[in-house]
């Protein structure tokens, strides 16, 4: 390979780039994590959220699954896909599901339970997942909304985990006093 | 291989009996597959519900995940299996996610839609996934819920793609007169 | 939805004619099946794997995902993806995976043994699967290899499943006559 | 939830000890890894190889697998499962892809590619594989061969990983000088 690898900072870079340039902050992300994981913590804050939310954004799977779908939604919305698959994502047809695929492809990086989650934000549309589904005017977020999802999803995963981690490591401290 | 291998209509009636024995009825996921579906298939009937429901249980794959699924949560329920996994089951603790890998592992046969789905049936646990998910008194149904979104999941997934298919032909009947 | 939805034979005839236009024709797949599945059936023929090849893509979860993945291959070869995206995929960077999730999701339709041939096809490159691998002078086969593996893959997976259902059939029929 | 929740570390050592008592070593793990992995990082050591190795091995998500996994062979062993289940692993019956789906869930944990790796291991039976699914006189290790194609595969994908983050450190430290 004559090429230069592309280095990971340029590839996180240009994945929180795309994310903003789309209308997604990162606070709309940890939003629904906090929606999600509030009733199982309740002292949870939205900067834990926002950490777990920026945690995730540093993995390959996660960051190469948003290059994909966001440049597969901005070459629909210039209609330079090539026909039949130009019609199928600027429809979002409900029997396409390459963008469920790619996107539950990131999600179990984080376990099934994120799996089912994603399942699950991907059907309600909590908060900027639904402004983005409804999205209108030649908009095209068919991979997109998916994404959010599964960034979301398996934020909520991370955390959870965590908290339970965190959880152990204060039981032995109040056992065996300081470790 | 000196044994004689297990016929199909054997494990056929394995899983029918199974269901039954554990509280599951064919008609109770066709609900559920009723609720999911009827927003986009007007004239739906139950009839059609029962037919997916009883299309699906006759994979081979989906069989087998219910066959060991149900294995588990008995020998749970007699406490027969080894700790810690006997713990971990019978508490349906909230970061085993064994049972959700089975269950998403039989859904994925019919496309990643239906793996949204049963995202969504996992955590709003509609009708009977619910009443599984509640019971109490020694029960262990800590994969069987799964199970029925998974199974619930496919016949949406199945009954969709038949309705899309069914919807073409008339389109090509119209245009063309009979085929 | 006020935009036509496109028939599944259109979609259908675009999958055969991407193949065959990036060089992969039914034949090369089948002959990767003959290879995996003839240990098993020594009487096997090329046609059923080509009959086997021909029903799984008819299948609308994989004709989705030969669409995408075969777009992303002619863009790249163009050099109209954006970067980072552009490198990643024209590179066949080792640690970028979306290739390998998109023919996953299609193969996970066909059961979880065909995706242990899939990845097993997608080490090894047998036939046409290494010849694309290998191709040069700006050729971006990153998506199609994988592809062509999950297409073998799922009717390997097919051919199995109804070898098994005949043999079934065939003992029926030697213990109760005909049927 | 009355009961006590299984601490970690109580199932770490769980699944080092069953592990051990089916015959399977850290070191005969680390030896496929190392397979695997040597031709692209030519100066790996087995040092390395078992360190990932032990990494894997604190993961919730496959420590969960291999519980299940070994309970499931040890029970057919001792012909404890209920039939027509019983004879199926017992068989190790070629259809059978419980198995498959329990190590593959594991396996998602690490990326496509991690699956990838998985497919292949589970084929071609490298070392400790090929010694468990070989092995006879009532042994069962319907599971357990699957759970250490798994285990690889998900430390070979870890290996690679960081493998990368360290070239592209150390490609930092030549430019900027000390980080």
């Amino acid at each position: 390979m004559k090429q230069e690898r592309v280095p990971s900072n340029v590839i996180t870079k240009a994945v929180r780039r795309l994310l903003l340039e789309r209308g997604v902050a990162i606070e709309d992300i940890a939003d629904i994590v906090y929606d999600m994981q509030s009733p199982f913590t309740p002292d949870l804050t939205m900067d834990v959220c926002i950490d777990n939310v920026n945690a995730v954004l540093e993995k390959r799977e996660l960051q190469h699954a948003i290059l994909v779908g966001i440049e597969l939604d901005k070459l629909a919305e210039k209609r330079q896909l090539s026909e039949p698959l130009q019609s199928l994502v600027e429809q979002d047809e409900g029997l396409f599901g390459v963008d469920e695929t790619i996107a539950l492809g990131a999600v179990l990086s984080f376990g099934s339970i994120a799996a089912t989650t994603f399942g699950h934000l991907d059907k309600v549309k909590t908060g900027i997942i639904g402004v983005l589904d409804r999205a209108k005017d030649g908009r095209v977020n068919t991979f997109l909304d998916d994404l959010v999802a599964s960034i979301a999803a398996n934020a909520s995963s991370r955390l959870a985990h965590r908290v339970r981690d965190e959880e152990e490591r204060e039981k032995n401290t109040e056992k065996h006093g300081t470790i």
